[in-house]
């Protein structure tokens, strides 16, 4: 009897988690999502009343960080690139859609989980069909062809099917087109289909689909709901949930990224807290359902922010929480006014910043641009300027990436590794469990 | 017979050493070290032959992060509020010294350390008072006080005895002054001196002490050795190992910050390395001595570094890699320059990059100006450029800083944490270990 119980209490302290996979798995990729936007979330959601600044969800579950360079000699990946390796566990050139450089597609995950009867799906704030979804599903020589990749969910089959069970963002423009209405394919299969929000409890059961605006959805700093990927989120872990051997779900803060080319800190934290809030959903699933993994991480960093800049040994939040809209909403407003008093005026009310002479003038001149990049970037640098806000590129950087993780075999995710080395683990996870 | 083996078995599962104190502890600080830098460190070692990049002594201790915000609203910290936070736990503003706002002292690590017993030392390539080991041994409620701070180093007693147990670093000047010679103090007191770093053995048991610059040991990129920091951290290793109660010991990179705010890549890769050269030699102490625990962490990030920049999806350490002096040696050797044929040539000689006439105008012009900085800021400007190398600010920004840990109880510095609770742990073991 003794011996039993000791050997029961051995068991109990062997690591047996270790070795038996997850039998969900909850991806969450911020798309841009480098380090500074994580530590900027924090203090942006920090109230200064208090002492202590509270962590955020993405510090709970913070595990390690990840390496995102791509397979050339640049270091610095794009989404496509960065996609594919957490997609497929092997690097590939920057534009790639799960190929590798001649071109020839690389199996990923999602693809995996459906031959082995497992349930998966897609939720991204973006297009469904954008690069970092695309790479879970489809492969392309090129990013840019979105319409092939639209085309490629609804006819690239396995045991017959499409290769997502569930499919939720925006995107009506390329799987609803002159030449081919992929909507109807996909109904056609036994689909469940909405292009409407208010309509999402009509989706019931898997195979789903919802495409709920004509490119990306909207911004959630423009947003009344300040975004909606927490309860797609929330409605994608109801439909997989019932899957009998388990899901694979991958889901996308998808602007963080855009934000962070337009080097709108604004827009960044509100998509930042947009994708926290999904986060927590995804949390609170595991913790109703502890065989289930969740890892959240980054394709890369957008922009090269930095929190304080120009020497100044402060990064001001009070300003950025002035901002009531994006860059460009900002800019799509002031251009429709004319007097240089109503443009400063509502430039204040948008921002909480009041303009001297000399910036209203420099506002007015990028307002006449012919190119409309020059008033929104005018618009975010005296944003930038008043909070500190430091940004060295409209383009992505190398730095290293969060990497955080809960519930089952989140341990096996602490300390550094490289991107492709994530998409490895889940791999073996979803062959292991099936 | 068979329980025993069984009681045996439970023993060796439970995890003993959670609960166990190291007796050893090396604390080792590169200030300045954001992400970015770490990252950069990796790519830059990066041998662009291989296919894969090798991971750093850095990635292969990674086991978390750190916020570093001060105690006021501003979320950037200095170096000594940043150090005050490590040293003892407890946030300040901004300048401080281990005292608190009401500038009243805030206990430190190594007077803990001194007060049970144990062997302390500090190591820095810098002064050794300047800001973050100062406020791990002396109180001041301004790092600018640095004879001051000189002074605590001798006159601060604990059991009638100066602080430290050890001092390696530069600073002549604070320690032999007009005023005081607190070098005669010390080896009054039975320290054993030397200010010649060939002379490094003639220090055999502590107390010890080594002063080997005027102000700062030589920039590890204007080094023929590339850095001493690896071979002091060596000395004190052996100095401290006949503690009898173990020891803490402190090693600062220092100069990662000062290239930091040069906006000097070069520089800041050739700090880190001498830095990771004094990892690997701790690494291999704990290797040595199981019963101690290795803690690497930074005060905070400098410049706003990004690896990547002006929309390029490229970072090119190979244009890093040919740059053979700081800009502060590029700058005193071009300023002896006259005609532009012999800048230009002497500018490529030491960086591996080309001016057109351009940039030589610029270049010259800048040479001619009053201000020091001018010419320091056009010559890295050129690097920043070529090498894509991004930074938004000459001072710190807020961004969380890298974790690793390795030995004795490295597991408890797993995930996110805030800086102060890095020193709260080693702090708990140094009084569990008395
Ligand atoms: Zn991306
Ligand atoms: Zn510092």
């Amino acid at each position: 009897m003794r011996s039993a119980i000791l050997s029961l209490a051995i068991a109990s302290l062997l690591p047996a988690v270790c070795y038996a996979a997850p039998k969900n798995i909850i991806y969450m990729i911020g798309d841009g999502m480098g380090p500074a936007y994580v530590a900027g979330y924090r203090y942006y959601q920090h109230d200064p009343a208090n002492a202590t600044v509270a962590s955020t969800v993405f510090d709970d579950l913070l595990t390690g960080m990840a390496s995102t360079y791509p397979d050339d000699d640049t270091l610095v990946t794009d989404s496509a690139a960065g996609a594919t390796a957490l997609a497929t566990g092997v690097k590939s050139y920057n534009g790639a859609i799960s190929v590798n450089r001649q071109h020839i597609p690389i199996g990923t995950m999602m693809q995996l989980a459906k031959r082995l009867g497992k349930a998966n799906g897609i939720v991204a704030s973006s297009q469904v069909n954008h690069a970092t979804p695309a790479s879970f599903l489809a492969h392309n020589s090129s990013r840019r062809n979105l319409d092939n990749i639209a085309d490629m969910y609804l006819d690239y089959r396995i045991d017959g099917k499409p290769v997502a069970d569930l499919i939720i963002g925006g995107g009506t423009r390329y799987f609803v087109r002159e030449d081919r209405n992929l909507v109807n394919g996909f109904t056609d299969l036994g689909y469940q289909y909405t292009d409407d929000y208010k309509q999402l409890n009509s989706l019931t059961r898997l195979p789903a689909m919802a495409l709920l605006a004509d490119i990306a959805l909207p911004a959630a700093l423009n947003s009344d709901n300040g975004g909606m990927l927490a309860p797609l989120t929330d409605k994608a872990l109801q439909l997989l949930s019932s899957a009998d051997k388990g899901f694979v779900l991958m889901v996308e803060g998808s602007q963080i990224d855009w934000c962070g080319h337009d080097n709108d800190i604004a827009c960044a934290m509100a998509e930042m807290h947009d994708f926290a809030k999904a986060i927590s959903v995804a949390k609170a699933y595991v913790d109703a359902n502890p065989d289930t993994l969740l890892v959240i991480t980054a394709d890369h960093e957008t922009g090269g922010l930095s929190l304080g800049a120009n020497g100044v040994y402060q990064w001001r939040t009070d300003v950025i929480k002035q901002v009531k809209a994006t860059g460009r909403e900002i800019a799509r407003q002031l251009q429709q006014l004319k007097e240089p008093q109503e443009i400063s005026q509502r430039y204040t009310e948008l921002t909480g910043i009041s303009l001297d002479k000399v910036q209203l003038q420099l506002l007015v001149t990028a307002l006449q641009d012919a190119d409309d990049k020059a008033a929104r970037n005018q618009i975010l640098q005296f944003i930038s300027d008043a909070s500190l806000t430091g940004w060295t590129s409209g383009g992505h950087t190398a730095a290293d990436v969060p990497v955080m993780a809960y519930g089952k075999n989140a341990a096996e995710f602490n300390g550094f590794m490289d991107n492709t080395a994530i998409a490895k683990k889940l791999i073996q996870y979803i062959q292991q469990s099936k």
